[in-house]
């Protein structure tokens, strides 16, 4: 009951367990990055660190009515812990490591798109609840992040971020529906978040920002 | 189960859909018309306009144990596209329908409040609970829409916003009493609210601000 | 079941009552006060009271799957209407007063952490996420109110208040294991938050502030 059904299904347990973790390490340390830009102290800056790794898993399985998987095991407190220690110890490295964390944080993101979509899929809902569950796992704990540093959400200028979450659900559905294993679904979907994800920040796609509305001297002059 | 009790027993299915549809497009509008100001893009606009439009009554099922409604049809994320649409296509011209908005936007309130206080009662809570969650449905999505975009919520200080859903709890709550048949309680809750909301806009009605603690320059100098 | 474990357990029911009101008035006004501070209105600075008295509660109830406390029986609405009352008619008298609430405010702390901890034992969830939840109940109703008036939450500066929940937790954890009856470990446990409050406060104790990672210019130049 308590181990996650994609742990047990894709590959080895041992290998996603790893990246479960550096995923979960790279989320944190990107929370934790930006508290001490604010000066926070460091249990403030673990808290933000933890709302970051976890508060996407959190708001699906409350939205699921299932209880959070990070109270099922205390490893995610552990590896917050962990990134916590990290930033204290090299925090004059981590920015000279950026490259490092953009691939953790990216092959977590797409581990956790999968994850979501799996969990929710586990609980009964159809495909286009697990699409939204995928992206919400994805991305809610950056959005939670930024609330809590006081900072308009980053993800709604970086649309590819969630994006790519609503991409790689679809390549999981249409893999599903033209009958491919599951295992082979689970690293198609990943891979193409990641891929996607990769792709936007090396050669800078993004979607247009919205014109109009409340706000006047965007509009076209034509 | 999956259909709203609400539908079913209150007028025709067909015209509360409708108005259900045009209260979520209106909710949906504001929170993306605040998002365009903000320069978020489409997809960040969209999750804006989305959280605007289904936050209240996420956050009311979330307490009271039941799965979010729009989890059980893709609708709500269909009608919050095609308001997402809107805007693209029709930017400049959102502004001089301000009016049509507004009334989309409080004739959805009125019906959102009683939606919150039927699925409350039916899920056997009592009614003073039942007032607090169609406030909830009613106010909760434009406090998370502030929160968002990161301004101070607006409802903080439009107070007959909020103020307006608790009347039509009242309402609601004393029609019952008084042995109102429930359609009929429905229609009377529904329309106070509506009332009340274009009647204190009109005529510029609010709550006082609160004085007085840590504002000492707004102290009286009597 | 819809009593408090707690309350019938401790000490007598209302002694604990009053404390737990007291707690409740005391966490209420810190939210009125900073709302009032904002010139938010009536209505809006009660919802900013409820939010920081019930905040941290509902979400370890939401967390653990139990209906929100304050849903059970309205006394909580009530309290949070009387903190209301009392800034509108005492407000210029407030801040004089900042020394009864500070000890208000960390009584309450000290019971809602030992509430909350009681609650996820009753549950059936282990010691460690008891203490996750016994520092939610006390900390997120502050980190809510600062998210509604738009300030970085205070509580990720005066790290100690959310660290004395974590001591308490572990007194509590502590004494459970040395075979100690509940209500001492009850009483040990809040005792331990509310004294290392107190210390924190009065000999202005507090965690470092996190260097490094984004901040160069905090950076130590050895």
């Amino acid at each position: 009951m308590t181990t996650r059904n994609f742990e047990t299904n894709m590959l080895d347990v041992n290998f996603i367990n790893i990246i479960d973790y550096l995923g979960t390490f790279a989320f944190a340390i990107s929370g934790i990055r930006l508290a001490s830009a604010k000066r926070f102290d460091w249990f403030g800056a673990y808290i933000v660190g933890l709302v970051t790794a976890i508060g996407g898993g959190t708001t699906r399985d409350l939205l699921l009515s299932i209880t959070p998987f990070w109270m099922q095991q205390p490893s995610y407190l552990i590896v917050t812990g962990f990134a916590l220690l990290f930033v204290i110890i090299f925090g004059r490295y981590v920015i000279r490591l950026k490259n490092t964390f953009f691939i953790f944080d990216t092959i977590g993101l797409g581990l956790f798109v999968v994850v979501g979509i799996e969990r929710t899929l586990d609980a009964g809902f159809p495909f286009w609840v697990a699409i939204v569950m995928g992206t919400i796992t994805g991305s809610v704990g950056g959005i939670m992040r930024d609330i809590f540093i006081n900072v308009e959400p980053l993800v709604f200028r970086k649309d590819i971020y969630a994006l790519a979450c609503v991409f790689g659900g679809l390549m999981f559905f249409s893999c599903s529906l033209a009958g491919v294993p599951e295992p082979v679904t689970q690293v198609i979907a990943a891979s193409s978040v990641i891929l996607i994800r990769i792709l936007a920040v090396k050669y800078h796609i993004s979607l247009p920002a919205l014109k109009g509305a409340d706000d006047r001297k965007n509009l076209r002059k034509k």
